[in-house]
């Protein structure tokens, strides 16, 4: 048995800004060691005796970045637009046998544990042989505000149905949620047979379903690249999988696991995920000089960077662009004027 | 009557690196505005009712430097070697009559209040032709600890007799200085005549006085550049005009004057001498966008800068160095690797 790996390349990585742009955006970037964390995640999903050829969801605009960072065969699915995580995932779940098992991975996130994932996924995929539509949930390391949670509820073989989804919660909450052991971070990573995903659409997001069916009867296919066609996947409304599917189905399950995970959300998750010395500094890049400083990350592609007396804080230089914040403010580097972001 | 200036281009300015460097160091740099220190002091002593040609004192290194930044006759004087103030003064001195009052100005402070600065000039003007050897008292704004203090004795017609120098103070001594109105920091602005100083030197310190005479003798002297020998001059030790002369000398005289001086010793300084918004923010050079930011500087030559939710922050981008440090500790910047300052 073997599954096959669903990887979407969407999201922009505004907070990691100026590394990430529009032109090469975070999935696409060495953030993490030489390896981009798009080539990082098909890395977790290499084995051949578990893992079947990927299919690799993106847009048009960055067909050729996924190419360039390609080293093995995959099937490269363009989405006419960018229409949230729902129909993406629907356009690969045609591509295969509707017994298929797929993994849909983000290709942006970083996780340290990889055996811890590979035990996951194997439980995940008894499940979704099951028939259940199925969640990794991310075992929570801090009551994170910015997170959805997955409440679980009665145990199964390999894992748990899903009790309930709960948005975003307040700090009070989400303090509980760390102490209680039942809830667990959505963190976008799914298994399930690709028939039972359609059934599943089908039943709660029709419109979706059929416009999806009649763009991929449609699609222009090559060697290994599928372009489905434009005019009905632009009838969609874009809606991620968790609306349109998971929180309606009655066979939703999740598989809770502790593997390192970070979605690399803001420049201080990535500064937390990569290593640093007695003083809590790191330095990526080229050399840099820190003197009196703690907790300060310097990521510079060129230019010397000497920071003197710093604590919590971020340096980022980029081309013609320099970034410097604090770990308390790196999430609103999003906030910065798009221009600025050019 | 009128008062020769000698302006004098020594000091690497370490601390403001990277703008100030080896190759262009401070009174070189436009810093405050369109002009450099070193054209701006000229600035203060342009009227010509009451400044002759000034004489400018540098280092063979800047006398490129120099010669671009002047746009006035001057007479440039080529110090063979490093050796501090008391002998490039005495170097100027032998340039003229005994008789003239020179004003002797470093070339990279600021100076906010241009006539508080003439009026005490003219004060110590009157002194200096009346044999004493002057030097202006800045009064104090701050219980600084880096600067020495002058301390007032008895009154004279245009200033005071100075009573004592003082070494640089602890902090409860420098805040009884600041308390009393009676102590004045030692800015390295001197007028006496030019015969008065050489005959206190020739007292203090023959055997410089007696170098730079032979240096002054064998000089090669073209229209306006004067090369003093290298040999005489490379015999004496470096010494401050202080210690070799105003320290010793019976007949120090000090001027008390508020001018708005600052001697930008620090990228903290000059964020203090340039003009912020209301949130004592203030970007100089390229564009830079702060957001959530209080009292942060951005100096750029070219890099755009983003600042997200900083205080007390300096950001600095010049060339292939970017620099970040705080207010607090932007007086460790010349503690940078030397390496890292070329």
């Amino acid at each position: 048995m073997s599954v096959t790996p669903v990887v979407l390349c969407g999201g922009g990585g505004t907070r990691l800004w100026p590394r990430s742009r529009r032109s090469c955006p975070k999935p696409f970037q060495p953030l993490l060691g030489p390896r981009t964390l798009f080539q990082r995640t098909l890395d977790r999903l290499a084995d051949p005796a578990r893992f079947g050829q990927p299919i690799i969801v993106a847009g048009s605009v960055h067909a050729e970045l996924v190419a360039d960072q390609l080293d093995r065969p995959a099937t490269l699915m363009i989405e006419p637009a960018a229409r949230s995580t729902a129909p993406a995932i629907a356009l690969a779940a045609h591509a295969v046998d509707a017994t298929t098992v797929l993994l849909v991975c983000p290709s942006d996130h970083h996780i340290a544990d990889d055996a811890a994932f590979a035990d996951a996924v194997a439980q995940a995929e008894r499940l979704a042989q099951e028939g259940w539509l199925v969640s990794l949930g991310i075992a929570p390391t801090a009551p994170e505000t910015g997170y959805g949670y997955i409440r679980r509820g009665a145990p199964l073989a390999h894992g748990f149905v899903i009790d309930s989804f709960v948005e975003k919660p307040d700090l009070a909450r989400a303090t509980a949620f760390l102490a209680d052991g039942a809830h667990f971070w959505n963190g976008g990573i799914f298994a399930f047979m690709a028939g039972r995903f359609l059934e599943e659409l089908q039943a709660f997001r029709p419109h979706m379903a059929g416009a999806v069916a009649e763009s991929m009867a449609a699609a222009a296919r090559g060697a290994s690249v599928i372009r489905p066609a434009a005019a009905p996947f632009s009838t969609i409304s874009g809606e991620s999988i968790d609306y349109a599917v998971m929180e309606n189905t009655t066979r939703a399950a999740v598989v809770p696991v502790a593997m390192g995970w970070s979605d690399i959300g803001s420049w201080s998750a990535l500064q937390d995920a990569r290593p640093s010395d007695a003083d809590g500094n790191s330095v990526c890049g080229a050399p840099a000089e820190l003197v009196d400083c703690r907790n300060v990350m310097v990521d510079s592609d060129g230019p010397r960077v000497a920071v003197v007396g710093l604590e919590d804080a971020i340096i980022v230089v980029d081309g013609n662009d320099v970034l410097v914040t604090s770990r308390a403010h790196a999430q609103q580097v999003g906030a910065l004027a798009a221009q600025a972001r050019s």
